[in-house]
């Protein structure tokens, strides 16, 4: 026969399933020798019972309930149903998750109008027992039987407005007999029935409210929100009532075992002397910190430290306590897990390690990537934002918190920018020709554009957030104006964007910012050193990379030299090499363009020192750095010195409909090797001037868009024999490799052929999945959210990798390669390098190492600790 | 030892390799009894070993050509050196291939000084005698040892002015042995020696010059052109010569089995009495049709008629043949297989089938793709483009050839048309909006876009010339100019364009006009009883559909519905659905459509019968459908009473990057279902229109671009539940599919689970080829020609399957396919459905249908019918 109830010894906190967590909780700190007041469980099992049977009591509950309260009886000495002693319940529901929107709580239950009476004579304090009954008869009048809080409230202001008292605790003993009299009346006006004098009946009752309360609305509604099973069911915990306003030798009190905001050790909390938790609530009087604790009740303090000493070293994690002293008596009555700072959870487990309370593993295990983000991002003031409403939501494209004032123009965001104004740059989309603004902004929305666009790959890249595709909002970057679905906003308003949940917020919102702690450090190397495969950065510049190594990036997997070509200078040159007609001319810039690239490549190689550097060579089509406004055309004709009309020809001729697919990457470097030879031969000047220098740099040279084998084959032959060129020149010798992008199908398809020309493969996920799917990644943001909606898709692809689509064609393309040579060196350097799901699948497929914005570096190091724990675990 | 020398009755066709084309054909015709002038053939092998011998003749060779020679005397009772009967030798070069650029023949030769006094006496013709042997001097001079034939023409004119003859024919025997005297002047001054008086010698050194000339400039340059190896050589053959001018019972002709133009089964030729070869190119005399040869000559026509007609049967095929009659004597000097027309050899192919000669699997071998494309367009009349220069040369896009005026729009072409002028339309790229204009053209140009861009596919859909991506024309379309290199044309100008070339020519240019004929109906049918799978259409007009079934198409492969939405009228209402912001206009909009829909499919049904038909729902993006031009803009805001500002906001919210991997396809109906709703309602209510007319319609309903499960399934659901709709309604039962297009990588890599769902696969080869490369047909045409210059790419993929690419993940997918239904229905749809080589290969990995535009059936069927060949043979 089922056991429908387990009194605290009998429970453990493994039991959460069946006992709920508050339930196994006080079971378990019985377990262990805390005081706790005497009580039981009734199960998950019986709940589930009770549903099965279409809401009937289950006959075992119902026999073995009074024989669970005679046990209760006689370990309290007192009396449920008797003429002494009244045993006083509190009734709580309890299931595995926390879960608010169910019943909560049901004190004093058991009293009658004779047993209060009695209360009243024991305590010696007739006004505590008639408020503990009038009490019980409105939450057991509104949570059992359904009846409005409000008709209750009305008689307890009617009856102050009639007696004159300000408060409720001005109320006397008196007042409160009257009040229960009207309670009783509406009780029975609202039910047609008396309120029970049956203390069993009260509890039968309850027990069947906090079943029925988990198929409320609310509970429904929390647990699809939470994608929580309906089948778990709710425990009911039913314990002895303890009173902390018993006197002044009685407290109550909520403490933590560490500060939650930044994990140090020390005791953090507030208590109430001769008080009960409502009245913490009610905010009447001020509670003391629990330091004080110590100087009252200096013995209790000794106790109540050395136990909740013990419930952390227990639990492993940080506690947070609900405690009562009664008469000098102390009572633990709830312990959970801590809700901390992800700044604190982060302190808490590098210092636990420390301790010896937890191992790396369990480290690895409970840290999740929310902490990580969290840690590294700004995020707003908490009390602050729960009462505000987004005007406006888009795709969380890049996460960190962020208030300033509009801006709509690159220009406008920089000059606002060198004023100290903290910008939000608002664009329909975002173009490189934006860069410098995006540089000087606190955060970017957009209208247009998808999680992997210009504007989400490059805020993500600089850790700057960003809420993109926010297509309700109507951009007017002329107009200088915001429109949204009920308001407009304008130049300089200000405004707030949380770039992790794609709100917007009209107005300033203040911030926590992020700092990345020492712990945080040390945190990135406990990661590294459980990981199988590495984790490089995606960086540009060498203050990017700087920022890479601090989460400890073990080398650069992608440097996009394109982004290298956007300052002005050096953008007028790109923009007389692409309009030039002659292959002289096209010389003149490519001459002023390599001792730009000769730095840009110094400065990472020496930042990089002897870790690996994989330069991507010239990717984008060439219109891209190009003018679209008229004004800057005409500007550029004046500069490059040409007619408007060629001008004006040339930018159409270099038009494209689908430029994704058009004329980039070694495509350009096919048609104008000039171009490609500049950047090897800048790349190869750099890494001599390091090696005169004493640095050891072996460049990794990674060509682009590569579709077919004499593609590939081609262009390794024109590179080796620039890069030769400068060698003989020098007369020295440097070691090198030449490697390609994997991001076209076909690239995948006749891997196992690229394999014998490339030293290396890396695969661009965000044009890989591109293909795949036919996904433009700058248009899907128009289609891919309804898809998600509609689950036409299992996972957003420029999110989290597809694995029965692009992940299957890398894992045959991995294969065929491996096939061909076997130690060839393959990474993934698009999006997904820094997604957790993505990179575990990575490393299962036979990835050697991922690269990523460097804010993910953090992420992809946690994912893959954590799935070689998991290897671990399995093999 | 290796033997050098065949004399005719050693050799055979089958020798070509040593022999070269008329060696062979000359033995061969000796071996079958036809009269032949007596001679050898110095083979290839002979000339391979004197290039191996740095141009040294082979001492066998030399050792044994005076026995040759002897045997040759012997043979002909004539001496090459000798006092009486002199023999002369015609000298001729002849490779396995036909090649222009090599040196050709060289007359008389044997004739010195004193030989060509007995000529004269024994003739009794000294005038023929000596210009028998000044013609030899020239030939000789120039043609081996080089010299100028400018030298000879220049004395030959000074003689006749200084003799006052105005002819050649005017030069007496003494002018001529003056001529001889100043010739071999000419030659001793040029070369330092004197005309050889060896005849041995003579011939040598003939046989070395036609040895050298294997390495002249020309014969490379052809070789290069025509990708036949350097490694051939080639063959001389040596053979008496015989004298078509030696009276009244001597003639000279050519003549072909049967009529080259149409295959018409009568003798075609003409020929001259008492005259040489050279008479008929000098044009000085009309020749007779051979049918007055019957007349003239009754007996020795019909020995003529007699032996033609063996040749032809032992040739299989029609012949042109050269012969000489020598005082009655009749001889061949040439055979080979006659060029004809395309109409012609479809025809002949078609008679020789019918007539026993030839099996259809030798009809199937023989006949050419070439042939094909010929016979179905219009071509310029040869004579005229010979000597014509084109102006500029793009993408041959679509076969034909045309000749018309020049217009800049779809409103001046369709308009100039009404007029009966036949139009060529000049745009920068077309789109959809141009359809009626397009139609209304002879041939459409464009300078931008490539083989499959929107001009290109549409043009070869309706068999309309189409020449694409002519990149260096400059079309000002406001302007209405056209700029090539040197010149410009202006609207209403005159010019012509062949699509088979790819080549613009500014002038009108007569055309010689295609015709379906009988024996092409004929033959389509042969091939369809010799395919394995069928050959369907790309049709989405009744009109073209009638096209396809001329040639004998089996159903349709590929309606494309949107190019129903392009007739002024519907394309308002089209436009309405797409800027409608409300469920309820949409449904305005789509049910002003539907009737439309309704009647379309309809007539697609009723010329199909119990054909297939496939109709592919809408596909392409939606602002394909709305207006670019701001005048038309506006006037649409007027006509659909909304504002301006609106109508420009929506555009713009419709504008992608990326079109082509954009919203379109099966994402536009998960938006907007009920455009989907609509399109099978109509599908559906014209089928059952065709049944209550007692025509059995099953439709195959086509969703593109399908790229996941969940959309697969999604879609199909609710179309099932569209169509139950109409069938409840109308109380009536219909048998109906459901499939999909697999054009995007992802869908070929779950294909396995597609399959559970589709009823039928139809792979779209373009933008599978699109998304396998990252290349867009928009734009590749941009760079595609400078990659199969520098042979980066084994094809043009859009042109030819790339097998390792997209046919590897074609197999993939069928394979997987299969695994999962057996017996579902795998089609091709795209634009390589109609490609040979592709085809081919489709059939190999396992494709069931191929379908392509009504002028590719005919070539599709052919490319089958050869595979089918293949494969028994090889089996």
């Amino acid at each position: 026969m089922q056991n429908y109830i387990y009194f605290f010894d009998e429970g453990r906190k493994e039991l959460k399933h069946l006992l709920g967590g508050k339930g196994a909780n006080l079971a378990e700190m019985k377990r262990i020798g805390l005081p706790v007041p005497a009580g039981f469980t009734v199960t998950t099992a019986a709940c589930l019972a009770y549903f099965n049977a279409k809401q009937t009591m289950p006959p075992t509950l119902k026999a073995a309930l009074p024989l669970a309260i005679e046990r209760l009886e006689q370990e309290t000495a007192k009396q449920l149903v008797g003429t002494t002693r009244p045993l006083l319940l509190s009734v709580r529901s309890g299931s595995v998750h926390s879960m608010p929107g169910m019943m909560d709580t049901i004190l004093n239950l058991g009293l009658t109008d004779q047993s209060v009476l009695i209360l009243a004579n024991e305590t010696n304090n007739p006004r505590f027992a008639f408020d503990c009954y009038r009490r019980l008869i409105q939450m057991f009048g509104n949570v059992v039987m359904g009846i409005s809080s409000a008709l209750f409230e009305e008689a307890l202001t009617a009856l102050k407005t009639e007696q004159q008292r300000a408060r409720d605790t001005d109320l006397t003993s008196d007042d409160l007999q009257q009040l229960i009299t009207t309670y009783k009346t509406i009780y029975r006006t609202q039910t047609g029935k008396d309120f029970p004098q049956d203390p069993l009946q009260q509890l039968m009752l309850a027990i069947e409210a906090v079943f029925d309360s988990w198929y409320n609305p609310r509970a429904l509604t929390y647990r699809q929100l939470h994608h929580l099973a309906d089948d778990l069911g709710t425990a009911v915990t039913i314990q002895e009532m303890v009173f902390g306003n018993m006197g002044d030798t009685s407290a109550t009190g909520v403490c933590f075992t560490r500060n939650p905001s930044t994990g140090a050790n020390e005791i953090f909390g507030e208590f109430l002397l001769n008080a009960q938790g409502e009245d913490v609530v009610a905010g009447i009087r001020t509670p003391l910190p629990m330091q004080s604790l110590q100087h009252i009740m200096p013995s209790l303090y000794a106790t109540f430290s050395e136990r909740i000493q013990l419930l952390e070293t227990h639990y492993k994690d940080m506690q947070d306590v609900e405690f009562t002293i009664e008469k000098g008596q102390l009572y633990f009555l709830q312990t959970r897990n801590g809700k901390r700072t992800a700044a604190a959870q982060i302190h808490l487990l590098m210092t636990f390690l420390d301790e010896g309370l937890l191992t790396a593993a369990e480290v690895i295990e409970r840290l999740s990537y929310d902490d990580i983000e969290a840690a590294l991002h700004d995020t707003f003031n908490t009390a602050a934002i729960e009462a505000l409403t987004p005007f406006a939501i888009g795709l969380p494209a890049s996460p960190g918190a962020a208030t300033g004032q509009l801006y709509f123009s690159a220009t406008a965001a920089q000059a606002a920018a060198e004023h100290n104004i903290p910008v939000i740059l608002a664009r329909q989309e975002t173009s490189p020709e934006d860069i410098a603004g995006m540089i000087a902004s606190e955060a970017i929305i957009t209208s247009r554009g998808g999680m992997t666009s210009h504007a989400a790959v490059v805020a993500r890249g600089m850790g700057t957030a960003c809420v993109c595709g926010c297509h309700t909002l109507l951009i007017d970057e002329v107009e200088k104006t915001l429109h949204y679905d009920n308001g407009i906003l304008t130049e300089g308003d200000w405004l707030s964007v949380d770039g992790s949940t794609g709100k917007l917020y009209p107005q300033k919102i203040p911030l926590s910012p992020a700092v990345i702690t020492p712990s945080f450090k040390r945190l990135m190397q406990v990661l590294s050193k459980r990981t199988h495969i590495s984790v490089r950065a995606n960086a540009d510049t060498a203050t990017d990379f700087a920022q890479a190594l601090q989460f400890e990036a073990s080398g650069i997997g992608l440097t996009r030299t394109e982004h290298m070509f956007f300052s002005p200078e050096r953008l007028l040159e790109m923009r007389r090499l692409i309009l030039a007609t002659t292959a002289a001319e096209r010389l003149v810039a490519l001459n002023e363009l390599e001792p730009h690239q000769t730095a840009d490549f110094s400065a990472l190689f020496r930042t990089a020192g002897s870790r690996p550097v994989t330069i991507r060579l010239l990717d984008p089509p060439l219109h891209e750095f190009l003018p679209t406004q008229l004004s800057e055309q005409q500007q550029l004709a004046t500069q490059l010195n040409i007619s408007p009309l060629l001008l004006t020809e040339r930018l159409a001729a270099l038009k494209e409909s689908n430029p994704m697919m058009g004329h980039r990457g070694v495509r350009l470097a096919i048609s104008y090797p000039a171009i490609y030879k500049m950047q090897v031969q800048a790349i190869v000047k750099s890494a001599l001037q390091l090696q005169a220098e004493g640095i050891t740099v072996t460049p990794e040279i990674m060509i682009p868009l590569i579709g077919s084998e004499a593609e590939l084959n081609w262009m390794r032959h024109f590179l080796e024999q620039a890069i030769d060129e400068v060698l003989t020149d020098a007369n020295k010798q440097l070691t090198y490799t030449i490697g390609t992008m994997i991001e076209l199908p076909r690239a995948c398809l006749i891997a196992g052929k690229l394999a014998t020309t490339a030293d290396f493969f890396s695969f661009g996920t965000n044009d890989l999945t591109q293909m795949v799917y036919g996904f433009s990644r700058d248009d899907s943001a128009g289609f891919l959210p309804e898809y998600i909606a509609k689950q036409l898709l299992p996972v957003d692809p420029f999110q989290t990798i597809d694995k029965d689509g692009v992940g299957q064609l890398m894992q045959q393309a991995i294969l065929a390669a491996k096939a061909t040579k076997p130690g060839i060196k393959i990474g993934v350097c698009g999006e997904l390098g820094g997604e957790p799901l993505s990179v575990a699948y990575f490393e299962k497929i036979g990835v050697d190492y991922v690269s990523c914005s460097p804010y993910r570096v953090p992420l992809a190091k946690l994912a893959l600790a954590k799935a070689a724990l998991l290897n671990r675990t399995v093999n």
